[in-house]
């Protein structure tokens, strides 16, 4: 499984990631789900995907290549006028991926599983949150719920629904996201430390504020301790059921 | 969908059990899941039940047919001589149900599929909890993780987690249970009020701490709204995060 969140604020966007990849409990690895492309001062595209990984990296190779490649005529993540058109981008890449690799998944009985959430900001629009589906359209993030999950997002929810709020500081909202992991750490082993994340300010076009946070990182191990202590500090608050 | 919850606790037990059964959202009806067999000062059997209505109301229908009947040479619920003998009675029920509907189920691609969580407790013993599968066979709860939950777990899970201590008192449970269940409701429309709550306390064989809660109950909306507020103020108060 993956767990990853994308929120889309006030004040910009933030994306966090595991990256824990398995197939089958015995069988676990690493590998990055969080894909960043930035063109300094001008534009900031990021990508968290879930789902089968030779078909997300198959995605993630292509948007890349079409990059790399010079055909002036194509529209890529880095020349394409609005996230919008990027999004409509990673949903061709998607379904190039299936157009070459579905049959032969489907002959085996392996799924064309993947969703990405995409965000980012390109100079001359806000910043635009979106999630792309394995058929390759997509839906935008819109005022209500400031928030998306791909993956095993149950376990993450409650706390978002409850906290979420779209004029949250960025590191509030890191703060947020980071609980939302550590709630589901602890129910789902096919998600695993370490989590990529970036904080994207409004405006800034800069991908500076990104991070890998450890197992061992003390800020995560002192947050994920101190939740747990203030939330039975609050339930032994509330007044106890009679009946 | 259903969301049920089991507690085996120092003190006692504790079930809890929302009513709301649904083929998809625009067909949603109350059914009671929680069901309770007595024979005041001797034995409390309770059954929570989660899957396909028919099956689960079926195997209900059976256990109590067998106690009606007088074919004394049959073990009922209430003449079993341990919870592990009722463990086996309700597999039994459930197989033979299975073998009633089993094959018109699948043909009309329907899955066979129900769950229950029994607890109670007979003179002679002390209580015990038993998670039923669909397969007939069961498991019983031990000391490492008290509780038990069947239907939409994800959500409610994570209080579970962090709260549930063995020594709590019957009172705290149900306001822990209640907890895990608003997160649950929050989140799948396929779980819904009222919820049925039966507190057992060791060795009075009795059943009167039962009760159904429902949607506009003062203290389930009290607590609701309490834990929304204290949940967002131990939030504040843990650091922020920054890179």
């Amino acid at each position: 499984m993956t767990y990853c969140v994308g929120l889309k604020l006030d004040r910009g966007l933030v994306f966090a990631a595991d990256t824990r990849t398995n197939a089958g409990v015995d069988n676990i690895s690493t590998f990055k789900k969080l894909h960043v492309w930035e063109e300094p001062g001008e534009r900031v595209i990021t990508l968290a995907s879930a789902g089968n990984l030779a078909v997300t990296q198959a995605v993630i190779s292509l948007l890349s290549e079409h990059i790399a490649s010079a055909e002036s005529d194509r529209a890529t993540l880095m020349s394409a006028r609005t996230m919008f058109q990027v999004a409509r981008l990673v949903g061709s890449a998607v379904r190039e991926v299936k157009e070459i690799d579905g049959e032969a998944l489907a002959a085996s009985a392996d799924n064309f599983f993947v969703t990405f959430i995409l965000g980012g900001q390109i100079k001359g629009e806000q910043p635009r949150m979106f999630q792309v589906y394995a058929a390759g359209n997509f839906i935008e993030v819109g005022e209500d719920t400031p928030y998306l999950q791909i993956g095993e997002h149950k376990y993450g929810k409650p706390i978002l629904d409850r906290v979420t709020r779209a004029d949250m500081r960025l590191g509030e909202a890191a703060k947020l996201v980071l609980l939302s992991f550590d709630s589901t750490l602890r129910s789902n082993l096919s998600v695993g430390m370490p989590i990529d994340m970036l904080l994207y300010n409004t405006d800034t076009f800069s991908t500076e504020r990104q991070v890998r946070i450890e197992q061992d990182d003390p800020y995560f191990q002192k947050l994920s301790h101190g939740w747990s202590e203030k939330l039975r500090a609050a339930f032994a608050e509330l007044e106890e059921f009679e009946v």
